[in-house]
């Protein structure tokens, strides 16, 4: 049966091919997409979900608010030029998509991951792709509540590898390390970590993308949006032929644990000076640990590429045949 | 038919253990021993080469001077108190053992091991358990010839953990990181790297240590000496439950690589700031890497620690018999 799963999002464009993935993937049945800031606002990431879910044939899935800023800061995240480059202003690309109808929820994200745990405990995977300001906000209020979800996949950190914000900082825990703290090193909760380490190995070149527009008008949608995101990847890792699949690695994962080799860590995060953001293993507990977080360290990137790539065109057919 | 090996050590407990598995390994030939600073000064680590090498019953095992302080700086290494509360002051946890009429060859450790590595190129696999001085000091003399040996396993780095003389920075890789950049950035040489990532994963406790007093006379002297660092690491590790084996388990690794799951990653040295002597995966060539080192990140603990065991009674019994 088809694992209940919650995706905490801030959909940027890889987020987007998150979302498909998550939607097509039988092992999962999507109940709910919450939002937070990062690659975009979170009233963008709102926006987008609902825009998207709605495109994509699942207007059954709901939306609820979360975070729209970092535990320590006060003001609404506005994402900078740079994330612009990235993403897009708008998260997609720049691309235009229709907007639906629908609203979100009037649930906190804390509050419906709270009820989500009670009704589905173990049955439940939380897949976070953005700041795990949602997740930390979710413990402040609800202590110990994250432990009782079946398992938490999150990308984030780099823990064998640079960052990529800052030599020590992946975005994700740089957004928000003092979340990352709590849910990472204090939760207790059943976490399976896909940095950097992994999802920069694995790629979706144009070729490849460019293949999407013969399936109709969403798919040449969808192909705009992610040839953005090439473009950013052939300035910033000109190496990789294509761009990284950060966010669709972390769902197909939770799917599919056995797509990576993970290494048992008790995984601490810096949040002072050079190495503030910074994911590491704990050397004094390698032998003794008692909850470690699996940390994916390699992947199987032929194997997850080609399913990718199939999964977002089967839900491009199935949306355009609605 | 055994590999050729050169031990390049800075003698320390931990590669007195490795100096003994390698002369017991059937799938390693010990030619010689090159000495660096270290856990002891050069001079120190040399004159625990004679006598170990003398009392384990080998004294044809030759033994070549090499780097008596790192790449930056001027003056002979003497290691602080700090390190003789791991090492003891002579290196061998305040244990006497007797003296070797033998000296050291009149060839430095760079030449030596530029001369090893055109006899028998391929064949050859270097075992570096120190700071990687003479490894850098012989690139630097004989620019490409560290490439042409076989392998190069080093007991270095903390790729995926923090490190154990700063946040970022393991010993061997802190006490030269000049020289670390040369071999590990580089030289292009087929390298393992055997870090704190695995060597914190594997143990040795009291209650086999004094197993070994069994076997007479070396035996005592030999299980004084690995109490003292079992000492060391009861008060810096307590959850740990005896000592940490770093140096011999690059040497069973390079033995038998199978001990380990290693990750292939271009590691980069931080050399400046905070972050001075860090050990981490590129994160811009995991795809494009054409000669990435092999960096351990998970080990057969229970079988490694039994092979140890097992061989450091046998060389004992054998040492104790002639």
């Amino acid at each position: 049966m088809a694992k209940k799963a919650i995706l905490d999002l801030d959909i940027g464009v890889d987020d987007t091919m998150a979302l498909m993935e998550a939607l097509e993937n039988p092992e999962l049945d999507v109940i709910g997409v919450t939002t937070v800031f990062g690659n975009v606002p979170q009233a963008t990431s709102e926006r987008n979900a609902l825009d998207l879910t709605e495109m994509l044939g699942h207007p059954e899935v709901k939306v609820y608010p979360g975070a729209k800023h970092n535990l320590v800061s006060e003001e609404v995240f506005e994402a900078p030029p740079a994330i612009w480059e990235i993403h897009g202003k708008n998260g997609l690309g720049e691309v235009v998509i229709p907007k639906s109808d629908r609203v979100a929820e009037d649930i906190e994200a804390a509050d419906f991951l709270a009820q989500a745990i009670d009704e589905y405990g173990d049955d439940l995977t939380i897949i976070a792709t953005g700041p795990l300001t949602n997740l930390a906000l979710l413990e402040q209020k609800y202590p110990g509540k994250l432990k009782e979800a079946g398992n938490v996949t999150i990308m984030g950190g780099a823990v064998g590898v640079q960052g990529n914000v800052s030599p020590a900082a992946e975005a994700n825990i740089g957004n928000d390390p003092e979340a990352a703290k709590i849910v990472l090193e204090e939760s207790g909760a059943p976490i399976t970590l896909v940095g950097l380490d992994v999802t920069m190995r694995v790629m979706l070149n144009r070729d490849k993308v460019n293949e999407w527009r013969k399936l109709g008008e969403i798919g040449e949608k969808l192909a705009d949006e992610v040839n953005y995101y090439i473009d950013f990847y052939e300035k910033s890792t000109p190496g990789l032929g294509g761009c990284s699949l950060h966010d669709p690695l972390a769902v197909a994962v939770a799917a599919n644990p056995e797509l990576v080799t993970t290494v048992p860590l008790d995984v601490v995060v810096d949040t002072e000076g050079e190495m503030r953001g910074r994911t590491i293993g704990n050397v004094k507990t390698l032998r003794s640990s008692e909850n470690p977080i699996n940390v994916a360290m390699l992947v199987d990137a032929e194997k997850f590429e080609k399913q990718l790539n199939d999964d977002i065109q089967n839900i491009i057919k199935e949306a355009e045949a609605k």
